[in-house]
């Protein structure tokens, strides 16, 4: 049980992947997006030849349950720095999941300009942070990352939400396993949702599309992680992440767009 | 002469989309990305059956000449509110110029719970702004558009950039023509980059990636936009926008990445 293995792939003889979803990935039966966005883009990198995806973005179409899964690939161009492949993911009956669309490279050093106007979030160290394994919170998706939230952000799960639309933490691999470029994708989805820090009737918040641009492979260790809601109008919602690894350096960038849906409906893991 | 009919679309008997990329709508010869990315929505809304792009990525694959172009469209799923499909853009002699992946709906008033925490830029009325239509910046594609930048951020033409990654200005249409949905897709990217305002040596920034989320239907008249980039980092930057109608209500979000060459390389329209 690692991410790496849980996200593998093998290619058949017409070029198609195989892969299966694997159990405790989910959260309330369905599994996490940004699993699934790992599992399609780490098929894209093999048939574009690149190892680390640059821009990909998902359009969710149906929850992925365990299973067996395939995934078709076209690629659209092959340049000399980067690759564009799209890719469905279907489930064993053939229903696509996930549509993916990303561009793929080699991420390397730069010795282009540079200006960073922004600073990674300041955090407690992990250990004063609050785990999500224990208590309430534990699901088995929450034992395939391990989320340490800053406390000030934490308060939501006991009913006491900041107020604010905002979510801080560290993002790890259990067991020590290293946050590769296609983790970072798994990173990207893996916190509560933003608004369940501000007084809206709001739960489940479905997502419609996920976009990550990775900057760069990410050094070992912990990922400093800050996902923002500036938005949530029209029965949408944006939550714009930035990961940062322990050097300070942004390793990535993820805007996601979400549903908002009206009072009525059901609530879920907010709710619990 | 005008978006809606230089982004014209035509369905032949099996199901492909023809069009034509209208001369004047270049910058140095490539067309602007945000028209062809109008121009391939227009035909996956047409072929979802549904009349607003809700989210649309497009990786941009090679510049687009004007002339005959087709796009292949495939819609993965019609669900209830979105539909969501992937076209190929296609110069023709059949190269591949731009892949769009984007789910498409029927946008209108919404009951969902709302919170906003932004607001539009403060602009001076358009006629006390920088009209991009005269002077040096005159290309035929400032003709296409009516962009009116803030006074403080159009220094760059002249040589004093305002130190801040940063563009705000008016967007609209030439001859009343209204602005829709698919026109905020062009209204995307539209603007000089942000970096022409900060004295980096970067020029030319070939779009990688574009993503626009489309809130809401805007009102008629003018759009006040912001763009802005926080990383100019591993190579790459983004522009983060958001056209506001003249209601005050988002009515589109936008994301790109750009690469930012290393200084060796050839400088465009801002050394021009």
């Amino acid at each position: 049980m690692s991410f790496a293995a849980d996200t593998a792939i093998t290619r058949d003889d017409e070029g198609r992947y195989r892969a299966v979803i694997a159990s405790g990935w989910d959260i309330g039966g369905n599994a996490n997006g940004g699993y699934l966005l790992a599992l399609v883009a780490r098929a894209l990198a093999d048939a574009s030849g690149r190892p680390d995806p640059v821009s990909v973005t998902g359009h969710f179409l149906a929850p992925g349950k365990p299973g067996a899964v395939s995934i078709e690939s076209e690629v659209a161009r092959v340049g000399r720095r980067f690759a564009t492949a799209s890719g469905v993911l279907r489930d064993a009956s053939g229903k696509p999941l996930l549509q993916v669309l990303g561009s793929f490279g080699q991420l390397g050093a730069s010795d282009a300009p540079e200006r960073v106007d922004a600073a990674p979030p300041e955090l407690p160290p992990p250990d004063a942070c609050v785990g999500m394994t224990g208590g309430e919170m534990t699901s088995s998706f929450r034992q395939r990352v391990d989320l340490r939230l800053h406390p000030e952000d934490a308060g939501f799960a006991q009913g006491t939400p900041s107020g604010e639309p905002r979510v801080r933490g560290w993002f790890g691999l259990p067991d020590d396993e290293p946050v590769d470029t296609l983790a970072l994708l798994l990173g990207t989805d893996s916190f509560p949702p933003t608004v369940f820090n501000v007084k809206l009737p709001i739960g489940w918040v479905p997502t419609l599309e996920l976009t990550t641009h990775v900057r760069a492979r990410p050094a070992p260790g912990w990922l400093r992680c800050v996902f923002t809601t500036r938005f949530v109008t029209g029965g949408f919602l944006e939550e714009d992440g930035e990961l940062w690894d322990e050097t300070g350096r942004l390793v990535a960038q993820s805007r996601q767009l979400a549903l908002v849906p009206r009072p009525a409906q059901p609530l879920s893991e907010s709710s619990s």
